[in-house]
C-alpha cells in the first residue's frame, strides 16, 4: 500500500476483500503499509490492484506471506547502524561471549574485536540454562556495562531477550534483541518484538522445520518490524558426536523462501571448539550473510559454552580467512551458475 | 527442612554448606522447606543432618534434584480441589475442545463431560499458532466464560498461559495452569508459574528430552510451586505417517526417574482422531496416571485441531474403556512384576 | 486373477494393460495369482474386469499394492503351522533368547515356554552386530541344534537371515524367517525370502518410516510370498534415556493401511529390562497381534541383550498378563467405537 | 606386526595375549598384517612390544580399532590406479549419473567427464530402490557396457555392489566398490568387500552416525581390505524441505576420528539441483578429500534423481568452482589454524 496511506482508503480496500471472503490484516512497519488478505478464492488481482491506496498486488502462496521472496524478489539489507548493515555485499560477523560474565572480560573482547574491524559484539546478559542451578547471566546490570563499554569502541551490541516485559527496560542497552533458539516460538515475545524499531535476529529453534522459523519470523513482521535476520545454528538428530547437527542446507534455501539475511551460527553448529573454524569457512561458501561466533579471551575458564568458544588468536585467524573465502564467492558467483539464489530470482 | 524453619536456622546451614564449597538454593512452597545444595565435594551427610532445622539429607545424582525420585521415593499426589486430585490411586481424564469457541460450545461440552462424570475440563483461550494469521484463541474474555459455565457444573478448568505477565490476571479463572509444548523451556513463564498455589501441568517439548522436561519441572519447583503434573504429548520424528509419535516408553521412565505423576495426550499425540482411542488405552496400560483428550461437540467444525478430537459418542466410549483397562492395570499390578515403579522404589 | 489361470489368459490381460500405457507385473504366489498395473491414466475398471481370467479388479494409490488394504480389506491370518497362526483371533507370543548360546541354554528355554504353553521360540545364530569384534552368533551349527531340540518341544523356531545366500542352507531349521532392522531394506535378501514357503516376520528399520516398510513387504509378496507379518521394535530419536523409542502409534495405523498382522518388540523398543512389561501390555492394547520378547534363563549372563531380556519368572508374570489384557481389548471392541480397524474397514 | 611374519611368531603373540584374558583377531590386508586384542586388562604393552613379530603396538579406545587415528596418525591416501588416489594433496570428483541408463547417455557423459579432466565416473547398475515397481537399473550388463566405453577415457568405474553374490561377477568392471547408504550394515557384505583387492566406497546409512560408520568401515578392513573411503551423503532428519539433510560437522569429525579419507555427495545431501553447488562448495570448505555428484546429460529426463542431477553446463562450472575453493583451503590451511585436524595430529 501507499506509504502515506490514509485510514479511509485502507479500509476501503480492507472491506472490498472482507467482502471478497479473505481474512485481512493490515500490517505497519517503519518500512511501510502492507494488507494481508488470506483465503482460498481466485480473484483478479488487477481488480484490487486498481483501489485507491494499493501499490503492487501480489500472490503468496506460502503460509509466511511478508518475509517470504513471492512478493519480494530482492535480498533485504538490514541497517543495524549508520555504516553498519547485515545481509548487503559485506559479509557481517558478530563475535563475543556466551556470557557476559564481567567488565575486564567484555573489555578485552571489545579490544581485540575493535582491533580486527568487527563491529558488533554479542553477549548475553540473561541466559536460558536448562537448569535452574546453572549460571543465568548478570541480567540487566551486566548489559548495560556492556552497552556502555561498547559505545567507547563504536560497536553495536547484539544480546539476548528472553521475556516480552523486558523488552522496554533492554531497549536503550541493545541494538539488535536476539531471540534464542528455545524461544522461536514465543509468541508474546516475537509480538512484542515486533513493535520495536530495532533489527532483530531470530534463531531457528534447535528443532524448527524452515517452514516454522519462516513463520515466527512473520510474526515479527507483521507486527510491526520488517528489521529482522534469520540464523542457523544447529538442530537437533540422532547423532551424538557434536552438540547440534549445523544444517547448511537451510543457507542456500532459505535464501530462496525469503528475501531476508540469513547468518550461522558455527559455534553451537556443532559445539566443538577445534572444528568451529572449517564449518564457519563452509557456512561462507554455502551462501550465508554473515556469522555469529562466540569468542572468549580464555574460553577454558568461561562460565558457559568455553568448550566451543575460540580464543583471541583462534578468532583473528577465523576473520581473515573469512574475508578471503567471502571473496572467493563473491567471485564465483559472478562467472557461474554458482549463485543459485540469482538464478532462482529470475525464475520464480 | 523443618516446616516451621527460622531465618537463623536456615541461614546457619546455608553458611557450613558454602563454606564446603556448595552452592545453595533455599526453596519454599506450599508443602515444605529445601535446601538445595550443588557441588562436586564428597561429604559426612550425618553432619549435616545434625544441623538445627535440618530434617534429612539425600544424595541426588540428577541434573534435577527436588522433582527427583532419588530423595522422594513415593508417588506425589496433587490435589486440585476438594476430592479432585491427580497421581492418587484414581485414574483423571481431562477432556475438552482445542480451544473455547463460543458460549454454547463450551455448554454443551460441559454437560457432556458432567454427566460421564468427569470433573476437568480443558479449552484454550489464547492459543499459540505457528502462524499469525491462524485463530488466535478468544483471549481473557473467553476464558472468563468458561471459568462461569464450569462453576455451575462443578468442574474445574485446566487452560494454557503463554505468558509471564499473564498468569495474574488469569488466575482467578484457572484451576490448573497448563504450559505448552513450545512453552516447557519459557524460563520466566515457569519461573512465574512457580510462585502460584494452583498446580499446573507442564507439557513435554516437542523435541525435548526426558532429562529437559525434568528440568523445567525443576524451575517450577524450585521457584517455590510443587504441584506439578508431567504430560507426554508426542514427539518430532522423521515419520510423516502422523502428526507426532507419542513416546509410551516415557510413561514407566519418567515414573520411576520422578515422583510427579505423568498423564498423557494421545489427541496430539497421534493426530488422526479414529487411532486417539487405541493410543489412549495403551497409554493407561503403560502405567500413565491420566489422559488429556480433545473432545468437541462437532469435532469437523472444530476452529482448531477438529482432525484429532473425538466427539461425545468416542469419548463416551474411551471414558467407560479407560476405566476398565485401569482396573485391570491395578489387578494386574498387585498380582505381578507388572507394576515396575512399584518394584523401583523398592530397589533405588 | 483366477488361480489356476492359464499363461495365454494372463497374457492377455498383460497386453491389455500395456497396450493403454501401464507397467505390469505378474506375481504368483502360494496364495494366488495377481497382477500389477502401474500407470497414471485413468481406465474403466469394469473392461478390465471381464477379460478371461480376471476375478477382480481394485484401485490401490498407495505406493505399495499387494500389501495395502485398498484391495484386501480383512486382516490376513498367517499360518506358521498346524494350530499355529499369527494374525487371528488368538495373541502370539514369541519368547527366547537375543542369541542361541548354548544347548543347555535352548533346552532350558524351551522347557520354560513350553510350560508356559508358549509355542514360538525366537533365537538368533547370525547375529549381525555393529562391531565386528562382537560375539556373532554360533551360525548354522547353532541354528541346528535348537531346531532339533525344538522338535521335542512341538515349538517352532523365528529366527534371522541375513544374507540371501544362507536362505537355502537355513531353510529346514527355521519355520519362520525374520529379517533384522538393519536389514529392512536388503532387497536381494527380501526377493530371496519372496521364494520361500514359509512365513516372513519383518521388522522396521530403525529409522524407516511406515510406508517404507509397507514398500519392502511389498518386494516380498511381489517375489512370491505373501505370508508376512510385520513388527514395530523402536525406532531412532533424540531421546537418550531409552535405546529406542517404541513406536505405538505405528500399530493402528499399519493395521490401517495394510492387511498384514502386526507384532511388537518390547524389549528392543525400550533396551530396559525392568520397563518391558508395561510396554508390553501397551502394545496390546494398542492392538497388536502378538509379541516378539527376548527371555533368558540368566539375563545377567547373556551373551547379548542381557539388559533387555526378562528372566524366567518375570516372563511367566508377562504371560499372564497378557493373556488378560488381551482378552478386554477383544471384549472393549465388541462394545465400543475402539476398534479402529473394524470402523476404517467400513468407511475406507 | 611384521610384514613377512611367519605363523609360528603370529601364534605366539596371539597365545600371550589371550592368556592374559584378550580376545585376538589376526588381520591380513593388502597393507600390512596387525593383529587385534580386545580387552578390559591394563598391560605394559612394552612387554608386547618386544615379542618377536611386533613392530609398534598402540592403545586404542575406540570401539573401532584399524581405521581410528588413535594409531595412525596421518592421513591415508586410497590409490584407486595410476596416477588416480584419493585423500592426498589433490582434490577428486567422481561424478555421472544415478543409474545408467543407455549407451548413448554414458558415452556422452564420459566425454564430457574427460574433455573436464574428470577421471572417475559413478554410474548404478543396480538400484536399490524402494518400491519394488520403480526402475532397478540394467544390471551387469548395464555394468559391462559402462565398463568397456570408461576404457576408451581411461575413466575408472565407481559402482554400488548390493548383494555379497554379486561381487565376484562385478569385480571385473569395477574400479571403486561403492557400498550405498541402506547397505551400511549388510556385514556380510561388508565382509565380501574385505577379501577383495579394490578400493571401497562406503556411504553413511541415512541414519546412521559417525561411531556406526566408522565401525563398519572396521568390518571391510578387519576381513583384509583397507582401501576405505568414507562419504557423507545426508541424513534424516524431521526437516521436510529437502531430502536428507547434509551433516557436514561429519567431515571434520570423521577426518579427526579416522585416517580414511572422507568425500560428500551433496547431490543425495540435498537433493534439490539448484542447491547442489553452494552445499558442494561448502563441503569442499569443511575439509572434505573430495565430492560424489550427479551429472546427467538431461535430468529432466532422468530415470532416476533426475532432480538433483547437475546438467554438463552446470558440472563444468562446479568443477572449476571447487578447484579453486580447494587452492583456497589448502592456502589458508597453511597460513592459520583452520586446518584442524592438522593440529589433532600433533596433540592426539
Amino acid at each position: 500500500m501507499r506509504n502515506e496511506i490514509d485510514v479511509d482508503e485502507a479500509n476501503g480496500v480492507e472491506s472490498y476483500l472482507k467482502h471478497l471472503g479473505f481474512e485481512t490484516t493490515l500490517v505497519r512497519t517503519g518500512g511501510g503499509n502492507y494488507l494481508i488478505a488470506v483465503g482460498a478464492r481466485e480473484i483478479d488481482i488487477r481488480a484490487v490492484g486498481h483501489l485507491p491506496g494499493v501499490i503492487d498486488v501480489h500472490r503468496v502462496s506460502d503460509t509466511y506471506k511478508l518475509v517470504s521472496r513471492k512478493w519480494k524478489v530482492g535480498h533485504s539489507e538490514i541497517k543495524v547502524a549508520d555504516g553498519i548493515s547485515i545481509g548487503g555485499s559485506a559479509f557481517t560477523i558478530i563475535a563475543g561471549p556466551c556470557a557476559i560474565e564481567s567488565e575486564s572480560q567484555m573489555d578485552s573482547i571489545l579490544e581485540h574485536l575493535a582491533s580486527e574491524g568487527i563491529s558488533l559484539i554479542r553477549g548475553g546478559a540473561f541466559k536460558p540454562r536448562t537448569s535452574p542451578y546453572s549460571f543465568q547471566g548478570l541480567g540487566l546490570e551486566g548489559l548495560q556495562m556492556l552497552a556502555s563499554l561498547a559505545r567507547k569502541y563504536q560497536i553495536k551490541v547484539v544480546s539476548e531477550v528472553i521475556s516480552p516485559s523486558h523488552v522496554a527496560s533492554l531497549y536503550d542497552h541493545i541494538d539488535v534483541f536476539q531471540v534464542g533458539t528455545r524461544n522461536m516460538q514465543n509468541f508474546q515475545l516475537l509480538h512484542e518484538l515486533g513493535k520495536v524499531d530495532k533489527p532483530v535476529l531470530l534463531k531457528r529453534g534447535m528443532s524448527s522445520t524452515l517452514e516454522e522459523l519462516l513463520q515466527s519470523a512473520e510474526y515479527i513482521f507483521s507486527s510491526g518490524n520488517e528489521r529482522l535476520i534469520l540464523c542457523e545454528r544447529g538442530i537437533r538428530t540422532f547423532e551424538r558426536s557434536y552438540r547440534n547437527t549445523l544444517d547448511l542446507n537451510a543457507i542456500p534455501v532459505l535464501k530462496d523462501k525469503s528475501h531476508l539475511p540469513v547468518i550461522v551460527d558455527p559455534s553451537h553448529g556443532i559445539g566443538i571448539r577445534r572444528f568451529v573454524t572449517p564449518l564457519a569457512l563452509a557456512a561462507v561458501m554455502a551462501g550465508a550473510d554473515g556469522l555469529l561466533v562466540e569468542v572468549h579471551g580464555a574460553p577454558e575458564l568461561a562460565l558457559s559454552d568455553g568448550a566451543q568458544s575460540l580464543n583471541f588468536q583462534e578468532s583473528s585467524a577465523l576473520i581473515r580467512s573469512v574475508q578471503q573465502v567471502h571473496q572467493l564467492r563473491l567471485k564465483l558467483g559472478k562467472a557461474s551458475v554458482h549463485d543459485s539464489t540469482q538464478e532462482t530470482e529470475a525464475s520464480n
